[in-house]
């Protein structure tokens, strides 16, 4: 991973709205967390990435800095129809997943869901982080080095709202 | 671990056949892998530590070693609904099992499938060792060192069928 | 370990200057990194925990973040006769070491070297982390996590240097 | 690593013995090993990959399969006045080391110690293993798969001596 300083973009547009038809846990929508650094994991409960690299480091961020509002979005692109939200449930229970999970919405006749579009996120597991002011800061596609992400969460941290 | 040694019943049993009521890839039954050395490696679909443990070690075992016959074994014990043979072919495909896949049987009224009961097992993952008579020589729930297993499948590599 | 913002004294005292008989490469005293933040991992070459964990994550830092100053310091509080700079100097040479390393000076009579006497540390490795002022703000003996050790460095690069 | 046994010459040499100047431990030459398996780890204290992988690896060994005979061997080829005797005594007190390390010889006006170019060893880390009848049976240069070298170590165990 490159420092995080060139990967993210100097003026970022603020993070549209997470399309969730269902929450697991908490409902936790971005307008709800302005004001704190939010970590996005987005994932495939039978990706195997996101089995082994993105959920447990969302986990981690989530155990490590209680500050940092972790949500997950379950963001469905391919076989639907064994990873709908029953199975998705106990796919977060089994993995001991403690932070919200919603589900990212989908619209008839698209495979893909709402906010994988939105966000043009290419695949899973895609990780997104936003600052306190609700911008878009860094999208990154697989695994990312645990010690890249913390000086990135360290900045936005201390960061000001504004 | 303790050495395979120590692990292995000096006179063990005839493994019992597998109750498979579906195979996902080639029928692999005991049967027929008679004068191989056979590591039978169950596991769920939703289990953590087989996705990340058990799971990748018996396809290290399939890569590296082609002489041994991998076999796996899908015994669910709980939330059979989101775990069925269509959900379980979605997962070996995109976890990329090549071994063949068989679903343990499960008989009205019992959420223990047959196979998982006729060998006592405890949970997932467990790995089973199977010498080229046919005989249980190794059974382990959960996480396995790989240099203890390699000792114990060298051992029954160069033993004569008898 | 814990979040770095407990680990972190409120009213940080100054670092005390490195106490260095000889650099191997540029010297780095903390008086000419003022500004800048400021890692230094202090090592014997003979330390187990050091050759495994804390100098490979030094580097990974130098490499990953230039924008932190990264400093060795060869801290020997037993086996002096072994572990001099002709032998340090091939150490960092085979271990591939590209930040600056000084020889924490020795008195006579004392087994403890200076610097390490100085900051009261406790053992090798130990992690001092100081921040653009040059307040010392953290210092953790052992292996230390990635992404907690990130956290604390971007929390200090985008903090002013007041 | 390919499957030891595609490594194993068929027709194997006896394996030449250890010219060792001084022994660290028990002295522990071949000829006093015969009929073991017999791991040789060769190494010097100042490689890297001798501490992260080498060592480690036959340390475990050494624990897990008390059968197995591990001799380490310092087999020094450059920066010999610094890694002398001394030095080593406290390395392997340091890292732990609990079997026999033998010192090669040197020999005036040749930096490749004896037995290290009776090997023809190409560098540091190399393993060796020996069958219970002293016979060379693989030897491999950098880090080795721990499954590869149990099953290798496996086959050896219960071949019987001649």
């Amino acid at each position: 991973m490159a420092a995080p300083g060139e990967s993210v973009p100097p003026e970022s547009a603020t993070a549209p709205e997470l399309d969730v038809a269902e929450w697991i846990g908490e409902p936790a929508p971005l307008s709800s967390l302005r004001g704190r650094v939010v970590l996005v994991e987005t994932f495939q409960m039978l990706c195997p990435g996101c089995v082994r690299y993105g959920l447990p480091q969302a986990q981690k961020v989530h155990r490590m800095f209680p500050q940092v509002a972790v949500v997950g979005l379950h963001t469905v692109f391919e076989h639907h129809e064994v990873t709908g939200p029953e199975a998705l449930k106990v796919f977060v229970a089994e993995f001991g997943i403690d932070f919200p999970v919603g589900v990212d919405r989908h619209v008839p006749g698209d495979p893909m869901p709402v906010t994988m579009r939105r966000y043009r996120l290419q695949g899973t597991p895609s990780t997104l982080v936003i600052d306190k002011a609700g911008r878009l800061r860094f999208a990154h596609l697989g695994a990312l080095d645990d010690l890249g992400l913390g000086v990135l969460l360290g900045e936005l941290l201390v960061a000001p709202e504004g």
